[in-house]
């Protein structure tokens, strides 16, 4: 990959930049001590960076997904006129393999795998770019649309605590549980967001908290396992965060520390909301249990802030995502309604 | 502090070294990447080595604290051979502050006072220094009562998961949580010990993992917020920890994120185990609410491996513990005895 500086100022909504007829990531791993744009011009570094999680976040990882769909058509036609079609579908399998767990990035390949389809010859480019434009900013709608439903489910004012960074960072812009706070925010009925810092990769103090403040919200960083402490205290209205996966009873995958939270909220009557667009939930899936869970390397937990903690030699459990059981979920909000108490039966309802 | 390089190899069971007639602590902050001592001469210093968490863990505290009485004993009879005893009371109740949630410390200073009242003239220090080896004795020796008690309530085999470091680190040698595991696993009834990495400090990945590692005891890292995660796989018998203070009803004060593992834990019928000598155990207050839970540097939270990882400006809160109900705990088991689903008047009876 190489780093080329895109003359913009770093912004939350813009963690993903069609410029220059280019595709350019900001660095998430970076985030915030520095604020640094990739340039990506292929396919198969896209993918790498989904992979390395220069860019991350379900609905994120989707929209770049078709960005390189952009990238893989523009090669591939230049390589064969007639043929780019047949040989795009490496691409498609490259991007579909960079990461297992969001569900959106299939949706994104498969939206715009039937985007090609409907191509006869002559340079795609264009179209496709049209496609993938309309991805992302359909998914910037779908948030702001998603905000405003889940805030009208807050008795306001409460506070809320949040995890992960399911904010702009992680979509095309305004965030799903972030765009959630957003407009409670705007509607007067906030007072403070605790964020978790999310361990191990720790989006939450490094991407969440960036967002939060530089928009003026009132956020509190939280250590993951002080957020049941801060329950009991009382004060808090609503977990909000966003999801990878939701299956087709309403069970949600979503970064490891989720199904904790649920938990804890549970025991202190504390509500539980998913923001999630529909593009997340997958009917094909029929429970949690089948959702695939991604392992990362135990080095993400044995190092933090870029140095080694964890004592030499010893093992860590990775895994990415965790899933909270729709029982334990009291709304999913998505650009189409709200599901309270969700069930197989209202989400076969919402996605018919 | 000065550095004196004692000549001796590091080990969990020497964290607190009396040796050529001073006090050396085995520095915390810096394991398990440096293994170094520090030398402590004076009260004040060992305050301060307190106070900045050189030496942590409820029951070292306390030890610490009795060494650091015998070196402000020297000082202040060599000052005054009339009027040492009075003189010593600045130095005691400057021990006393060095942090306010541990009872352990309070206890040990108390018993150094007692001692010192027995004293005639002369030179007091050989008595008192005998005084503060035997609190050091008694505490290892106590641990490895609770060791065997706490592992005669486990039905193996199984694994734990523990939080924070309750080890030889802590106390006066084999651990009060993780003298409990090591029993356990001598007697063949562990399967694989979970340790929390315990942020924002990361007692677990820097201390608990070294320490059980070093023994062989088969021990895998968990980032704080995959533990619920981790329960409900399955194969989890109980959560086995210390605490820095027991309330007359039972409720429990303990590393900040105890408190979650103790819900997730009732949430999935794992029970709860907390293992401490009756040092701990402050039947004064009578519940968790009076227990004066300590707060520390926000940039605790905002940091990470010496590295900022919170967005710059962004708060954070950062309470160093968070109090589990006695109504969430199944087990307290101290020196004297198990007590199982602890209340008062069950702790009456202990402590009578």
């Amino acid at each position: 990959m190489e780093a080329q500086p895109l003359n913009i100022r770093a912004e939350a909504d813009r963690a993903i930049v069609w410029e220059h007829d280019r595709l350019y990531l900001l660095d998430q791993r970076l985030l915030p001590a520095r604020e640094e744009y990739l340039e990506l011009r292929e396919a198969a570094a896209s993918a790498t960076a989904i992979t390395d999680m220069v860019v991350r976040g379900a609905p994120a990882i989707g929209i770049t997904a078709a960005y390189a769909v952009v990238l893989a058509a523009r090669a591939r036609f230049a390589e064969s006129a007639e043929r780019w079609k047949e040989r795009i579908e490496q691409d498609l399998r490259l991007l579909a393999a960079s990461r297992p767990t969001a569900v959106n990035l299939f949706w994104a390949i498969e939206r715009m795998r039937g985007r090609i389809a409907t191509l006869g010859e002559g340079d795609p480019e264009a179209a496709l770019l049209s496609e993938a434009m309309s991805i992302h900013r359909e998914d910037a709608a779908a948030n702001r649309a998603m905000g405003d439903l889940g805030a009208a489910l807050i008795d306001g004012p409460t506070s809320v605590i949040t995890h992960c960074n399911a904010g702009a960072l992680a979509t095309g812009g305004y965030g799903t549980a972030l765009g959630v706070i957003r407009s409670a925010h705007v509607a007067g009925k906030l007072r403070q967001v605790y964020a978790d810092e999310t361990r191990p990769w720790l989006q939450g103090s490094r991407l969440t908290a960036w967002e939060l403040s530089r928009d003026g919200l009132p956020v509190t960083l939280l250590a993951d396992g002080a957020a049941a402490a801060r329950m009991a205290q009382g004060g808090i209205g609503w977990i909000i965060v966003g999801s990878d996966r939701i299956a087709a009873n309403g069970d949600v995958a979503n970064k490891i520390g989720t199904y904790s939270l649920a938990v804890a909220a549970r025991h202190h009557g504390v509500r539980v909301m998913v923001a999630a667009p529909t593009s997340t939930i997958d009917m094909q899936v029929a429970s949690g249990e089948q959702i695939p869970i991604e392992s990362r390397d135990p080095r993400e937990v044995l190092f933090c802030g870029g140095r080694q903690v964890g004592a030499e030699g010893v093992d860590a459990w990775n895994p990415v995502f965790d899933v909270t059981p729709a029982g334990l979920v009291d709304a999913i909000v998505t650009e189409r309604g709200a599901v309270l108490s969700p069930d197989r039966e209202k989400l076969e309802k919402l996605m018919a």
